[in-house]
C-alpha cells in the first residue's frame, strides 16, 4: 500500500464519483443514436435522455459538494473540476440535439447525425473506460491512448460536420437548413468537448506518473 | 471583531466593489426591460444600455487591477475573478441583444423577448442581493436559496427559449426568423450567464462556512 | 544578472515556446488576409492555413507537456496555460473562417470580410510582439500600450462585424446571408479572442512589475 492510500483512503471515492458521471455521459449518447437510428416516439426518447440529463447534472453537483468538504484530494482539485463540468458539457450538447429533434419537429433525421452519434458513442464510451484507469497509474499508457483516440474521433467528427454542411447548403428550403445546420453543429460541440475531457486526462497522467 | 477582519480590513472594498457591479448588471437588466416593453427611442435607449455595460466593464477592470496589487484577498482570488467575469459576461449578453435589437432594425419584439428580459430582470436583482450577502456567512443559507432560485429561473428561460424558436419556425419570413433567433438566444444565454454567477456564489458559501 | 534568472535559467524556454506559438498565429492572420485579398487557389491558400494551424496546435501540445514536467515557471503556470490556449483560440477561428470560405463554394469575399482581417494581422501581429517583450519586465510598458491597441482593434471590429451584418440583412438571397454571416461572426470573434490574449498579457506585467 503506497503512501498516498494510506493517507487519503476515503478520498478515492472522486473516483467513483466521475466514473459515475462518465457512465451517464455513454449512456446519453447511446440512448441519442438509438432515437436517431429508431425515429420513433421521439418524445419518450428524449425525456429518457433529459432523465440521464438529470442524473449527469446531480453527480457533478456531488462532485463540487465534495469537493467544497475535501481538503485532500487523490488527483488535484482544479483537474477533478475540469473533468466534472467538461464531462457535463458533452452530456448537455447530447440533450440539447435531442430537444431539438423533437421542437423543431425534424420529420427524418440525416445520414449525418447518424453518423455524429456514432462517432460521439464511441468517443463517450472510450472516455468512460479511461476515467476508471485513472486510479491506477499503472495504465496510464492505455489512459493516453485512448486520448489519443479521441482526439482522432474529434477530427473525424469535424469533417462529417464541414461535408454535410456544405451539402445541406444545395437544399431548396432554408428553414430545413437552418434546423438540420444547428442540429448537426450540437452533435459536433459534443465531440469537441469529449475532446476537452480527454486533454484533461492526458494532463493528469502526465503529472501523476 | 473576527481574525480574519483584524487582519485584512482593507481588502473588504472587493465585497463593494463587486457589489457594484452586481448593481450595473440588475440595471442594465432592467434598461433592457424597458426598452423591450416600450419600443420607442431604441437608440436612445440602447446607447443607455451600452453605457450601463461601460461602467460594468471599468468595475471588473478595477477588480482585477486591484487583485493585482494585493497578496490577501477576503475570499479566493479565483472566486473573485470568477465573479467579475460571470458578471461581465451577462451584462454582455443584454448590450448584445440591445445592440441587434437596433442594427437588425426590429419592428416590434416578441412577446417571448419581454417574457425573457422578465426572467433576467428577476435573476439579475436576485444575484444583486446574494453578491451583497457575502461578506458576512452568517446570511449564507440566503444566498443558497437566492442560487437556488436563479437555477429555476435559468430553466424557465430555457422553456420559453424552446418553445418561442419552435413557434418562430411556423413563420414566412426567413429573415425574420433568423433575427428574432437570435435575439432570443442572446437573452436565453444572459440566463445561463446568471446561473454560472450563482453557482460561483453557492460555492464561496460552502467553502467559507 | 537578476534572482530570478539565476534560479530558472532553463525554464526560460516557456518565453521561447510562447513566441513561436503567437508567431504561428500572426502567420495565420497573414495567410487568411493574402486569400481573402487575392481570391484564387483557394483549396491551397486554404491547406496552408490549416498547416499553420496544426503548427500551432503542436506548439501548444509541447507547452503544457513542458508544464507537466517543471516545477517552478518564469511567470504563474496558470496565466501560461491561458496564453497558450487564447493563442490557439485566435488561430482556430482564423482557420473555421478559411475552412467555410472553401467549403460554402463563396464566390467572392465581401468587402467587411478583408476589412475584418486586416484587423485581424494588426492586432496579432501586435500581439506577437508583447509575447515577446514579456520577459522583460522593462519592457511593461510598451506590453501595457499593445494591449490598450488590441482592445481597441476588437471595438473595430466589433463595429465593422456590427454594420456589415445588418447590411446583410438587405439582402434577397439568404442561403447568401447564412453563409456570410457566419463567417464575418467567426472572424469577429478572432478578435474577441486576442482580446482575451491581451488581458492574459497585461496581468502578467501587472503582477510582475
Amino acid at each position: 500500500m503506497g503512501l498516498k492510500e494510506w493517507i487519503v483512503p476515503q478520498e478515492r471515492h472522486f473516483f467513483d464519483l466521475l466514473e459515475e458521471d462518465a457512465k451517464a455521459v455513454a449512456e446519453g449518447a447511446r440512448a441519442l443514436l438509438d432515437l436517431l437510428r429508431d425515429f420513433r416516439d421521439v418524445p419518450g426518447k428524449q425525456k429518457h435522455i433529459k432523465d440521464i440529463e438529470h442524473r449527469g447534472d446531480e453527480a457533478v453537483h456531488t462532485i463540487f459538494e465534495e469537493l467544497n468538504k475535501t481538503f485532500i484530494t487523490p488527483i488535484d482539485r482544479e483537474d477533478i473540476m475540469a473533468l466534472a463540468s467538461d464531462l457535463d458539457n458533452v452530456l448537455d450538447m447530447i440533450d440539447a440535439a435531442a430537444n431539438r429533434l423533437r421542437l423543431y419537429e425534424i420529420e427524418e433525421p440525416s445520414p449525418a447525425m447518424v453518423d455524429l452519434a456514432e462517432v460521439i458513442v464511441e468517443a463517450t464510451s472510450a472516455l468512460e473506460k479511461a476515467v476508471g484507469m485513472i486510479q491506477d497509474m499503472k495504465q496510464a499508457d492505455k489512459v493516453e491512448a485512448i486520448c489519443v483516440e479521441v482526439n482522432r474521433l474529434e477530427n473525424v467528427a469535424d469533417d462529417l460536420m464541414n461535408t454535410s454542411v456544405a451539402a445541406l447548403f444545395k437544399e431548396k428550403d432554408v428553414i430545413h437548413i437552418i434546423k438540420h445546420k444547428e442540429i448537426i453543429e450540437r452533435l459536433e460541440e459534443a465531440t469537441d468537448y469529449c475532446e476537452d475531457v480527454a486533454n484533461v486526462l492526458s494532463d493528469i497522467v502526465a503529472k501523476n506518473q
